[in-house]
């Protein structure tokens, strides 16, 4: 029999960072607190999923100050992009069974 | 903002789990073995996240003996098809995004 999850990405399992991968492809980059607004996660549960996905270099950040004020944006790496891809066309394909 | 994430249901975060439901939303009941066959994993993490679906009610599980040998079957239940619905049309909303 067939392994049913052989394309399913585990850096990809948890629901928020589906969320950060789906925000991050449709935007050249995001910053931290609109991702946290449009995830409504906590600041130490965004900026742990945010950091196993820069591990993974399926996104990088840009640290920079407007004014006086240190903003920090995401963007999605061309890796990243391929690899969720990927993901998605699999997990279509698991659910898609039903 | 709206939460983008505010229809996923944690219960079903992780792929095995995903797996699970999938396979037992197509088949009136599956055994240990098979389940563990079809999803590559091994027995220690099947059964973990068997437990968490039998916690919440989206399975049921049937223990009975074929001739000598324990056969433990598991199924879904109506809650655990309406939830898993309702989680898959919330991730494919969120994907369809891209």
């Amino acid at each position: 029999m067939k392994n049913i999850l052989q394309h399913i990405n585990k850096a990809f399992d948890h629901r928020v960072r589906l969320g950060i991968m789906s925000a991050l492809m449709v935007n050249e980059s995001i910053d931290f607190s609109t991702l946290k607004e449009l995830l409504g996660v906590t600041d130490g549960n965004l900026a742990s999923h945010l950091k196993s996905l820069e591990k993974e270099e399926y996104i990088t950040i840009e640290k920079q100050f407007i004014g006086r004020k240190p903003n920090t944006k995401y963007s999605i790496t061309k890796l990243g992009k391929l690899e969720f891809t990927k993901h998605i066309n699999a997990l279509e394909k698991l659910i898609r069974k039903q």
